[in-house]
């Protein structure tokens, strides 16, 4: 941990579907819609403390715009794009965005677009949204899932070595847990700025395709929030992949769901913490991995391959039904 | 057990904050308005099977309007009111109302009014409420506390042993738990038609005032969504009277808060099943009653008194202050 | 509802490891062993009214022992001995057993042994077992899974419209849900004698073997609790074969797991009250069923098999895997 | 944040009554005692990653031993100890400990004898205490409240603002919430060295005596492992001080009981996470403070003035009756 970077700030999620996968964040995950501005919606958790941690931007396919990390400091930022273009995976600053300061543009090993920044604008709710606990950003309105705030990524990649070396090298993310299959590859990092035990995850693209999203995660505080997410969304017709049980990998309580314009998301929950700062990662083999989650249960097919964009016919049928969804409000 | 009545059918409510009353219900308890008709609103839980559980009537004062309680069947129902009119407690057939049949009305012995029915509507959803798991009659919306149903009821009573002699010998009640004082006086009893640890539920009016309201209280699945129901109420401003936590008699999981009109309002969850079919109840002295709640939790003072209508100028002013609650949209 | 029969009074299971099985209920499950006898060991949960609610018995194959049904009363008993020896399906008086008196041996039309009884002997806890809380039998140790008491029973049945009839017909149990084949066949029949909505179930058994066990279950009052017994169970090696989720028929929440003599094991909570007295039963359809449990959950496919005791040499397998459960104690 | 410390390490608690107390934090909490020396035992959550996070040693009187902190990385120490040793708070090296390598005493400026050191044995669990998923370092056992592991320390202070800015400028901790009088005075401060919101709590100490403790605070993972951690104790007689519900002051859920010993023990869930690198304080004033905490609930007379060792006769008095809890083995 060098300690530049404190936590991932927001991420840009492209979509084909925008009205149907706004209703989604809106009304299915009970998010804010804080802004929109050219052809995009900028939408919070009522626990984001920066006015949005969900870009959502129209574009012909489902998949990942950007993901926005952001430093600890004018001088960490500063440090943290020298190491980025000492790497030779920097691409130059951008006059920054909606809700924050200049953001320097760079991309992972596998060619997912991040962005590096350190000024920002802290929510200020209006008189409707206003807690009764000031040490909470905005009223938890309880509107349907009611995530609190973004939680982490999940990219796949085509090479995951290298993705988490860059991760640690050079982002200065620490590896609490990984996957090693038989021959040595690396199938999965679980990475962290924190003592939360994932925030950034990177797992084998079985398409072998580059820069594609796995999942993206909103945190809600109890598993019980998870479970009555999935009868949230399964009011919603929105198609549940993977229901809520529990991960081996880090623990989380998970559900994960196709918002409609094809990207998987996650309502999570649990997990532990690292306290240990100097931690071995705890490394999974091939045969642990194919036993599946916690609990004995078997991991749902598509959760193996399926991301976006599509990488084949396969994937873009599953795109197709998602769009399906969130045909009723309630 | 006689096994004429099966349940309690639904609840009038009266309310001189019939706006506001109506948002709290709506907005705050998440209950569907199902009906409105000549100034009263009709109000369901997503999982009442008939077209309504709460009838929201304007009134000057907040208070109880009826409790209406349903027969097995046709015979059963006459068998009842056979029963009333024995007790000398009947008044006389009235047309019914919306969504039931013919009811019979009369009065128990502290004067609170009932009515006895059995034909009824059967909860139809429209096409937006239809729920996707069809052994549930409503969707789930999620809104607000979202609720599932009504549960039981609490009255205060000047005579509670007569109440409860009442609901025992002539409306076929069981008696499950009950408070005895010192000197031999009913305080409370605890009652129900069925396995559910209480339906019905008599307590000694401190006010020494006749047919008062302690509470209503609906139905959550779990603690944890009492718990959410007082996040989503905090955020309303709703007076909270009784945070979270677990009564020792029937060990039910609560929240109670004051609607807007006044009336005390529980949320609940947990408690047991009484399956053994001659179970003497469990009665509780005044020195284990005065310890308060389970967890060691002392009964908040109001909660000893308070009821509606209000019987004194201290009654009134908390209706006052209960007004001003439920002022922002969310 | 004829109103003879209360409630599900206790299940005797067989299992060939009698030792094993016995530390699966008391440190697995949490319950106490309250009496022993023949061979026999007699377990509560700690909500149980009666004295246990389990029999474990030592036998070459696990399975059914027998299944004993509670009247209201000694009337209530001979109408139901009545009813039953009418129907073709009595065996005659045996001279009761540990904690309750004389029994009437039947079966239903599957050959599942079934008793019938009224007189039964109050749980009064020993001093160490006292609970705080008077309205519990029983002092709640925390220990295990911490199962609160005997909750239903599901039985193979090569003919379910047989034995569905016979507990409505002759039982007086209510029809709640079912499964009807495209063929018209029944499939499936949740039953019940209370607004619990199953106390009985009856699925056509897959192997068409006669007398079959499913499962039997055990409440637990939360979700949560749910969850935290798949924690425990896991730690002591027990298969799970169904992690916690939750059911489309009757919602509820379930967790399946292989006890060491080879019987399934619920643990459970949740589902929903049956307050109307006359509701049409939900029966679902083939391709309803097909589409497995509520939130897009697909059906363990030994759910639809295996039951005890083993009918052919998948099923022998299955057992024989079971046996080495339960290998350290915490 | 300097990040020399890494986070609290271990506390000693003093107990008049160590052999119920002792029985209090394996049979009540379900720690695990990892090793007994000198007359102190060491206990350990299930998800503690060193050997022990809590040493209870028998001594005249009830309080704080003293107070571990771990640091990052041998330089990580010296540098912590200069600055330590800088602020004129330094007491020496000591050889280090059962389970750890060299520590340097000192005290904060109110007294409490604190450690730093580095070296650290990682926990090894023995052949009965392994745990099926590797990422945890010790099996669950379900025994008791089951804690996961250290969480929070709060000591009560005659100068709150000394003490806070000696953690935050000495120590490195970030100050996150704080309580401000009307008059100017800090009246509580709460600190962490990481993200999660509370790792170290300073509060005025009503009875102006210096080195006290009010708490210390164990983990569950959720707020229903509160609620039956409550249930637990209960049956085990232990007197709950306050009843589990929500804090205002970081939103964490709670149970507050008087250990065996006297010592005011937390089982603590929930609260939030802090992010943003740069927060500034969210500070609370006298009127808020005097509100009591979420959802309206009033705070327990003595948790405003009690700590151990007692302080006075009223201390004394409280001391005693915890005495007598721990009467039964469950």
């Amino acid at each position: 941990m060098n300690g530049d970077l404190a936590h991932l700030g927001h991420v840009e999620l492209l979509t084909p579907e925008p009205e149907r996968s706004l209703r989604f964040f809106v009304d299915g995950l009970g998010m804010e819609q804080e802004a929109s501005e050219g052809g995009s919606v900028f939408l919070r958790g009522y626990g984001d403390y920066q006015r949005y941690s969900l870009k959502l931007t129209e574009a012909p396919e489902p998949g990942l715009g950007h993901l926005a990390l952001r430093a600890r400091s004018p001088e960490a930022l500063e440090h943290a794009v020298a190491a980025v273009e000492a790497a030779g995976l920097g691409l130059g600053w951008g006059n920054g965005d909606l809700g924050h300061g200049p953001a320097y543009r760079c991309t992972d090993p596998d060619g997912h677009p991040l962005e590096l920044y350190y000024e920002t604008e802290r929510y200020e709710a209006p008189e409707r949204l206003r807690p009764v606990l000031r040490n909470q950003p905005q009223r938890y309105t309880g509107r349907g899932a009611s995530v609190e705030r973004l939680d982490h990524v999940n990219l796949l990649a085509s090479d995951v070595r290298a993705c988490r070396e860059f991760a640690t090298d050079t982002l200065g993310y620490r590896h609490y847990e990984g996957i090693v299959l038989d021959d040595g590859t690396e199938a999965g990092a679980w990475l962290s700025l924190s003592i939360a035990a994932h925030e950034l995850i990177y797992v084998a693209d079985a398409r072998r395709a580059r820069g594609r999203l796995h999942h993206l995660a909103f945190w809600v505080g109890t598993r019980e929030e998870v479970m009555r997410a999935a009868d949230v969304l399964m009011e919603h017709r929105v198609p549940i992949e993977f229901a809520p049980s529990k991960h081996t990998v880090v623990q989380g309580f998970f559900l994960y769901v196709f918002e409609p314009g094809g990207n998987r998301i996650e309502v999570t929950s649990g997990g532990y913490f690292v306290y240990d700062p100097e931690r071995e990662p705890v490394m999974w083999t091939e045969a642990e991995r194919a036993r599946g989650q916690a609990w004995e249960v078997k991991t749902v097919e598509s959760f193996h391959y399926y991301g976006t964009p599509p990488a084949d016919d396969e994937d873009r049928a599953c795109v197709e039904r998602c769009g399906g969804s969130m045909p009723a409000r309630l």
